[in-house]
């Protein structure tokens, strides 16, 4: 399994039942939450993600509208008692302004918070892997320190290809063997390659969460080919200029990137509060980019 | 105009749909909102109330289900570009956490926050007056510093008796001046005093929310004879030890501080999320003091 939920698509401000940015990428029961902004925990309880089956969060920038929901949701983990701890990578500034506030309105945690700073990591870096699944940063350009997140399937196995197998004539008790990717040599002398018998492997999925920035072609090398691109598009064309002076990108901008990185889908977000309608926007990025859609809170893409 | 509009009765959480506490109240076109739990920006565009518009806010105490939601909103009316000043009433600590809070999430205000420490004031004292509106705290008793907020209305002026102005057959170009308080000589050379023809004025209204608090009999003198009063009933009476540790009262406990504070009216929140049903702490209040309701979100209360 390999899906993202958008929690929320308004920039800046909660705005006509729009949530503000949080993402949640479920990955083989493994749930990752992308930026926090205020009442993300009231948006993973609409959409049914239980809050204590988050196993690490991801924050892109430090401004408000995706962190403001952190606090809340660190204390609700805990009055519902959780133990495990729970991996918390952001830019570095959040861990002090965290436990100040923690501090200050008394709200001691039940479990251990691993915060990990960013910045320690060179952009494009893996900062966390598991057996299969890496993350790591992809450089953004933005009025302050912002990075975003890919998330990429690992460790893909070549399938074997019993018909090839059968074909062979390979008894089925040394299948697992050549499964394995080890070579085998039957009764009659032949000695079968594992190549011989296993197709490649799936090209591996991935996800990349890019918001809040600038166009910023520099972010290419780092998605491409991806599965699915979700990029900021805070403005449509004809505030080009207000997006460039508050570092964020257009519907077009955004589609420029996905056709460039040969990305196979993109979901647009961020919406600024003026767009009530995001037809417009759409329109002018699938211009560039045919697959490309308003990310719709709730839905779950599946990669 | 004198009403409270409730924006979230559950404690600690939200949860159910229920929101974490906040209110409106509105006073002669002025609104004040009291405590600021999250997603209060979310409640009052869902009750349509406008965020401009808040003219001061008063915050009870530093857990962060009464709290949680100010960067989000200070934020936001920057946004929207609000230019008069904001009186913040509160314990002190909040002031180093919401500069922190603002300073590090690029969070900069286009007015003015006026910081009022709340703790510069004895409970029972007036923190904030106007014309016709005095605002006190009420003493509480919590884990943590805790004091309620009274609205008071004040200057309320006697009326005058029209029918009884007629039967001393006082010609209708006296009136203003008897209206204003001042003796009149007729032509008949008569001396009219205003007490003759004023009825006494209403009772003042006021509104009390006493939140969060254990059962606390010491605050009843500052809430004495109050049209509306606001109790926090986390807990009913089964889980009355419970109450008791974390400082929190149950819906009997409410509904008796309400029949010896002689109050007209009380309405009960801030429930704990293990009630999905109300109807037994409703119950258990009303049969101590009938005219005990649950707060109903959204639901304006005129005084």
């Amino acid at each position: 399994m390999f899906n993202v939920q958008v929690l929320g698509i308004s920039a800046a401000v909660p705005a006509m039942g729009r949530g503000v940015s949080a993402q949640v990428v479920s990955f083989n029961d493994k749930n990752y939450l992308i930026d926090c902004g205020e009442a993300t925990q009231i948006q993973l309880n609409k959409f049914r993600v239980k809050v204590m089956k988050i196993d690490a969060i991801f924050i892109s920038h430090l401004h408000g509208d995706h962190v403001f929901g952190l606090p809340g949701l660190l204390s609700s983990m805990s009055m519902d008692g959780r133990s495990n701890p729970l991996y918390l990578f952001a830019p570095a500034a959040l861990k002090d302004v965290l436990e100040f506030i923690l501090k200050q309105t008394n709200s001691y945690l039940s479990y251990k918070l691993e915060f990990i700073p960013i910045e320690d990591f060179p952009a494009g870096e893996p900062v966390f892997i598991t057996d299969n699944l890496r993350v790591s940063t992809i450089p953004l350009l933005h009025r302050i320190f912002c990075r975003g997140y890919k998330f990429e399937e690992i460790n893909k196995k070549p399938k074997f290809d019993f018909y090839k197998a059968k074909a062979l004539e390979i008894p089925n008790q040394y299948f697992h063997l050549l499964k394995q990717g080890n070579p085998v040599t039957l009764e009659n002398g032949n000695t079968i390659y594992p190549e011989q018998v296993l197709l490649p492997a799936d090209i591996p999925r991935s996800y990349a969460y890019c918001s809040d920035t600038a166009y910023f072609p520099s972010m290419i090398p780092h998605i491409h080919g991806c599965s699915l691109l979700y990029h900021e598009a805070t403005f449509g064309e004809e505030h080009r200029l207000r997006a460039k002076e508050t570092f964020h990108s257009t519907a077009k901008e955004a589609a420029m990137i996905a056709k460039k990185a040969k990305v196979k889908q993109l979901i647009l977000g961020h919406f600024s509060a003026r767009y009530k309608d995001l037809t417009p926007l759409i329109e002018e990025a699938a211009a560039v980019f045919p697959a490309a859609e308003a990310a719709e809170e709730g839905k779950i893409y599946s990669l």
